[in-house]
């Protein structure tokens, strides 16, 4: 197949040796893409941030998932490279997994009671708190284009400098939000993802999180808006602007057909992404088939090595 | 009788030992849950926060709560878990109690003159100021989903590092509030208190107070708004969603008729809660009615040891 | 008279040995209570921060008063038991009076240029400045019930703090304001001033200062609009409500009547005030009036000994 | 002439010897008395913040004025008591003149882009620059009566403080300001300039800066509208209004009549004034010109010693 | 010619001889003007911060500048005075150009999602990053003329101090923005260009970046409005009015005529400047097209030593 050799050919992903680092981020991130989970470079992480951004809404197909334990028994089992996960969670339910899953502490969210014209996401934890608890990354959303990205960019400023300062890789989930990125297409655009990863790398993220493009609607800017362009190429293209920045592509809403994940997986590290975070796509199934699902992209995977 | 069993089985309410803990957070918990009310792992909180947040207006009833021994004797002698109240009515009234009724001291608060569409909560005492006083755990309010939830998430961050620092358990009165939570079914509402107590877990409560959630109105969001569930149900779905963050459920306004109050305290611990906040439905009572009344809660709350 | 005997016997102002203080705040509040002024447990306070609050205006009747020597040789020969206002005037005006007449430094305030709506009154100097120029107190003004309360509550909490630290015994101007009092039956009324002496108390005021507290008008809230009290039920009502806080009232407008003036003084201590803070009533006045008058008022605290 | 003796009499303005300093701020403030300048307890100052204030337009007239030395070379040549202007133009022109001409720096300042409705003036340089720069002042401008004088307030209280510390005079630029000055009769009204020569007393200034009062429109508040006052008389009131205050009357926008400029600063003189702070109707002469009416300007203040 | 020999007589740029500095100042300065690039007291500076600021858009016309070792290596072929970036471009891609090629870097920056008519650039670097980094500059935007222009000033004031504790030379990109800059002529206008060039000077810049200034149009204020200048004349009114601040002209959008590229540098450096910052009319052409270029930008540059 065209598509996949030329795949691997352009954007294979971010590997560990070809970035400057200092020893403690090179440390923690080592642990992370060859320590655990697959082991090959590549990153499978587990997020669970819902109840406080969405509520326990989002838990109602499973509701066992609303016990932690649920997702760490998951991310154990399923040997995921990391659960991604706020300070409550952590502090409550890691007990019995420290050190078996690494931690990435998620320090900000919100609730989605107000609606996101003006969104911003304050932090309720800090770099200092995931030293504490041993986390070997932290996450940080940024919602790009908000109204108020003064207030985001600055507070992620101060984190990223806690960051290098303890040596802790930053994850960040960076989310086109707000009522400007509304009127230039939507969050999902081409044009939104593209700029959220642009975004990523210029601020200094080590990993970032974004969702796979859609194409663009007539609302989006030029170029974007006479784009023809497939999903690879669009997904090609974010990867591409991220530059050297690790990219994980999201799973979004539960999907109930498996072989549909897989296929995006397979798609997503042809694109050249360094893996996946998928939270309710995995979650949300009963635990056997979370793990056995969880296997099967495990396998994908492994024939990705960065 | 069914209902009750069930509920023994489902939601005892979560006990010290199966939470990790510093040391000490968990000597001071200990103290509240065994050293101090029932003494079983249950907890029974008089709280007087009223005067500030609605004024004077609340002890109309009963003049005599207007003074502060008032409250401070009926925490001793009817061997309260402990008394939660500010710093200016801890640091008046509470010498001759000091060590026989442990303190929480409440850090935050505000008047409810300004509606509260954009509502938020100022502190007006540290971590320190509990430290300094002896203190066994401080109380903070969120007023979750406020348009200015920012403001209120990344100060609560702030309060939670320092009872970290400290050990200092940390009870959140988890209040939905704001134009938003009104447009989306009430603040009363099971889809606003669920919500609640996520939130409170998520962002690392050690206790949290929440109120008993009423059925969800037309404008409630899906799936709350659908569900048809009775009151029990409703209090174990929050108990739950609070994950191993204990709940108190609040007494909310007077109710003249003792029983009802009874029949309200063993409904909730069936549910799972471990334990009552109730104030004006204690305080407003005359002293001997309000201590009998709260001899008949310890009566019901010993038969449900956590 | 039945109205006096009852006043007696309900409320006598707080003393000085019912309050558990740290020995620096003893120290400054028992020179301010005993060791000057009238000394008997009673205070009479002349402030002057109208030049700031309302400007030059307010001097017009008597502009000598805008020289501050008119005021601080009042308060000497007048032997008040301190006299308050802001760093600018104390810095330039104390020199020959240190030591002799007590100083409550205030800190913060505001012009009334821009409408009260929004009204915030911000801090210009620190407990830090009121212990190197050697005050006994430090006054600070809170707008119960503004639409910015949190602002104010949260900067009044560090100066709390602050004077903790320092052993500054700590007076709080309590002035309902801004939009939603006047919705609610205005700033003067004894809804709005029963309210403000309960944050006081609740905030952690060791004195506070009101406004004699008038009539509900209809747009009160119950119950306050259908109370019928007289002058000094409301009076004792707004004592009652400070708890253990000191209450000062105020003098406001000029009354040129002196005998109406001393009524009110005669008033207020039956009451159940600690005293009064009477500045353009007395300072408005030729200087051999204002100490004639002085002295009356003075032969009425002697005789309400706390 | 009556007037003069009068204003003799009245309002000699403010000496050093009369107040009470820490000796780094009277140590200082006697440079610029008296070692500096007339000499004679009177103060000559040329500011330069026109550039930032109002952007180039102001040089226009004397584009020479735009190279800082011309300022340096006039205030050194001139004998001025000091110059005062920001961090950038002191770093880069003050080298050869350092010692010499005594600096006054200009911590704050803005635009006049937007308009001043909200006006607030934001600080860039702080006293430790002042310090650093050897300095012998910091100006700072406060915006009387804006919208946003809590802002203004509270960061000239932190100033202020610093100037404590480091014994730093402290001249305060007091702009009436801000849609609300506008409503109440305008900037430049004596209600205005009276309530701001207050304002800098009580905030805590050293010297300060007003502009010459104009008499009240109808829409000034009483007592000032129904004023029939000349212009001396005016002058006289403010003077007063700042009590121990020293003011320095600005020269406004350029008038080309030599004799009328003289006139102002006789009258400023006659009335009490410490000195003159003249920019724009000195640098916007040539060279010469401004050399021979700042010499003229030397003649008449060296006949009002302080 | 004679525009030419008038330039060189009037506005040759500011040379670092002219300078008080301090010594870390002074080094890092010499570098960028003397140890690298044209090394005669010129700058030609390849900046790099359209992605953040205008997102992937920008790199359309040359994907391959996607990857930042282009720009790098342009930086180094070229001889470049100096890359600017942020810390997220130059944390990943500089490691291989460490020490060739001076790093100047930019310190705050926003996306163009939400419009500009209360544009704020916020920071999310440090000066201490700078320093980690081994950068010989700092960048930084300051939108001049903002309705939010309190925020960026008093930031851009905390930067400079750094700035001053580190000996890091202070690069400003001075741009005119927001709704009032539009209303008064836009931001491209001589009124505004000329503006932005003394509050750069005033606010304490050792280099601004500017824009070539345009005619302004009939909303410009007076005397803008009525000047008729050529561009010549314009340039170097902004010239002069940035004073000893040395002052570089972008390139703005790329322009596909080299000779009129090279017609414009050859027109800035006649008018007075130090130099030019050209990002896209570089690094959007193909690379050895690109290098073509600046070496003839180089030539000059070597006709105008400063």
């Amino acid at each position: 197949m065209k598509r996949k050799s030329q795949a691997r050919n352009d954007s294979q992903g971010t590997s560990l040796s070809s970035l400057s680092l200092a020893h403690g981020k090179r440390a923690r991130l080592w642990r992370l893409l060859y320590g655990h989970g697959p082991g090959n470079g590549t990153l499978l992480v587990l997020p669970l941030d819902q109840g406080l951004e969405h509520g326990p809404t989002d838990f109602f197909p499973n509701p066992k998932a609303l016990d932690t334990s649920f997702q760490f028994r998951l991310a154990e089992e399923g040997r995921y490279s990391a659960i991604a996960l706020g300070i409550g969670l952590a502090d409550k339910y890691m007990r019995e997994h420290a050190g078996r899953v690494p931690l990435i502490l998620k320090l900000n969210g919100k609730t989605n009671i107000p609606d996101d014209a003006e969104a911003v996401s304050p932090a309720f934890a800090s770099v200092e708190d995931a030293v504490r608890l041993g986390a070997d990354a932290v996450g940080y959303t940024v919602y790009v284009g908000s109204p108020r990205q003064d207030m985001e960019i600055r507070e992620f400023g101060r984190v990223r400098q806690e960051c290098e300062r303890f040596g802790m890789p930053l994850v960040v989930w960076a989310y086109p939000r707000g009522r400007d990125v509304e009127a230039k297409g939507g969050k999902g655009s081409l044009y939104a993802q593209d700029y959220a990863a642009r975004v990523a790398e210029e601020l200094g993220a080590d990993v970032v999180k974004l969702h796979e493009p859609a194409a663009d609607p007539g609302s989006s800017p030029e170029p974007y808006r006479s784009l023809r362009e497939d999903a690879a190429a669009r997904l090609r293209r974010v990867v591409r602007s991220a530059g050297k920045v690790m990219v994980l592509f999201s799973g979004g809403v539960k999907q109930d057909d498996d072989a549909a994940v897989l296929r995006k997986v397979r798609l997503y590290m042809e694109c050249g992404a360094t893996g996946v975070m998928f939270g309710r796509n995995m979650w949300l199934r009963d635990f056997d088939g979370a793990l056995a699902l969880t296997r099967r992209v495990h396998a994908i995977l492994a024939r990705c090595p960065r």
